[in-house]
């Protein structure tokens, strides 16, 4: 840090399984990338290429390389994942993990209908070469699960061999955790972090009332995603009570 | 494409007159175009230099420049036609559109009161030196123009000599198609839609929900405008069925 | 100026003391400070390494040359002095302007309970070191304060020696000088400015309404602040006349 500051909460440090932040890159450019790592490289721990955009992203192995260098794993949305399955391109998918040497993959039913087993058991298949994150939540506002519901899939897919569950809230954050204006399902976050291991968990908080509300509940060193590269710096101020928001809470 | 997925809607390709994409810059450097351009060049069809953001931009020359090399034309957004023509300076607007070499300018009366066969003539003048965009709607959300008036003058304006007439949205999408919410007024898109080719309207659509309404109605290959520069590699997935919101559309 | 257009309000030129832009820089890199220069630097003022960001921003030496080599000052937002303060460790404060070469710092009790009078006795011992912004208003949306007394605080902190005094906003634009929802509370802002002198005061305005709204009451060259980088150019056309919303204001 630049200067000594009292009773600021310690942070965990690289490689984290706790206190992790989950980076949403929608489309960088390389020297974005770069720029990114020279300010924030300390904050990333695992960059999401979000959705499906690594199917249209022409430099796409040279941003992988770039995140490598820097120590940065990288995955591919779950939609990819979602898109290759619906088109009983399972076994392609596999090939592309591959192709791109990728150590991580999410599986997720977001758009698709998927039997629970069944999703498990790709988290079991894919578990075999990668880590695997996988998600919970629709990305359908009328698709509304209830808590119970939640954990019982969120530990099956840990049972299943995923290494973090990831709670849905896309990038805008107004679904699945979330209401549409944004505001947090707090009686089902209640339910999930009695149940789950906050270890375990990946909240996506795009938005910072969401980061706020999380450090706040779960502490300094909660884990984060869908983070936009330019709020890594404020997000880390704000898990270290030194933004407004949390200036009281430590 | 970075591999290969079954079933992707095809996509027109460069030089496009249906399925294009307009981009507003509304003050990136030169290092940013270019970036930009690594990620997303097959996307962006023409670029629009925000209202009269050229009359304040130091870099311009350059801009220009750096976008043309790639085969990407700019133009001017309408605010400074209607800046120049409201101070009987429509001559000296020539002499702008010639100094910067530019193939393209967009005649509005977003801001000002001008009668429609002035604004008509003002096309026709035009359309003799450069391609050019005619904007139908106010920036005013006080003046709301029945369905019939808006197809009365995007013909008329065709006529007068368009290459594209632009549905208003401004930057934010917040006027003109749509309510001060963002939200789509349907009838009066439903109306336009059934009386004008959609190859010759550009729809001004910077929010999410209204790139996907359109590419929903009229398909992948809609003409959409006032796309931000971080959008374009979303857009695109979009118009290919690989976001969540139209994952199921094709 | 890239061509020449009448009737153009004049803006006063750097060094401004009046029609003054202050940027919020969250965690800008080198190179997009150096960007920003590129299309900006007539149009920024000041830069506020936003609230305590300065502690875990790693190139922060780097970012500060940049700026100053531009002749462009910078400075740390106020919640690293409530940071510090809160603490007991002012003395430290002072170090820390000194170790970073800072020619001016924020005072300010946003997050934290300060008696007036010793916020004011901090205004004058750090107005000895440097230029002083101080700013007046809470982060907390439940602390509303009546006019009478935004004018009498900051009068007492304009004669403690602070140079400008600042009206909260945050990086939202939705606390203080603001209802939630953005909209500016008209009728505070109209006591204050008829108490205090326009030139002493800059206006948080991160929200393009904000920004419109002070251009159209103050004018031109109205100080405003909390300017994200990507709006420096949008900003400089609203004061200009060049924008829709202020078109027809000059």
């Amino acid at each position: 840090m630049n200067y000594d500051l009292d009773l600021v909460p310690e942070r965990t440090l690289k490689p984290r399984e706790a206190g992790l932040t989950m980076v949403m890159d929608k489309g960088l450019s390389v020297r974005e990338i770069e720029d990114l790592l020279t300010t924030s490289s300390d904050y990333m721990d695992i960059v999401k290429f979000g959705w499906a955009t690594s199917f249209v992203t022409p430099n796409i192995q040279d941003k992988i390389k770039v995140y490598k260098d820097a120590g940065i794993p990288v995955y591919f949305g779950g939609t990819l994942f979602e898109a290759f399955t619906v088109r009983g391109q399972f076994e392609d998918y596999l090939r592309v993990l591959d192709k791109f040497g990728l150590e991580h993959a999410e599986v997720s039913d977001g758009s698709i209908t998927l039997p629970h087993d069944e999703k498990c058991e790709y988290i079991s298949r894919l578990a075999k070469h990668v880590k695997v994150l996988s998600e919970v939540g629709s990305k359908d506002a009328e698709k509304i699960f209830a808590p119970y519901k939640w954990i019982e899939m969120m530990q099956a897919e840990l049972d299943a061999g995923a290494w973090k569950v990831i709670g849905e809230a896309r990038e805008g954050g107004n679904i699945g955790l979330y209401r549409s204006s944004g505001e947090v399902r707090q009686g089902l976050v209640d339910e999930i972090i009695h149940a789950i291991s906050p270890e375990n968990i990946i909240w996506e908080a795009p938005q910072k009332g969401q980061q706020v509300y999380f450090v706040k509940l779960v502490g300094s060193n909660v884990n984060l995603g869908n983070i936009a590269p330019n709020e890594l710096i404020p997000l880390e101020t704000i898990r270290l009570g030194l933004r407004g928001d949390t200036f009281s809470t430590f």
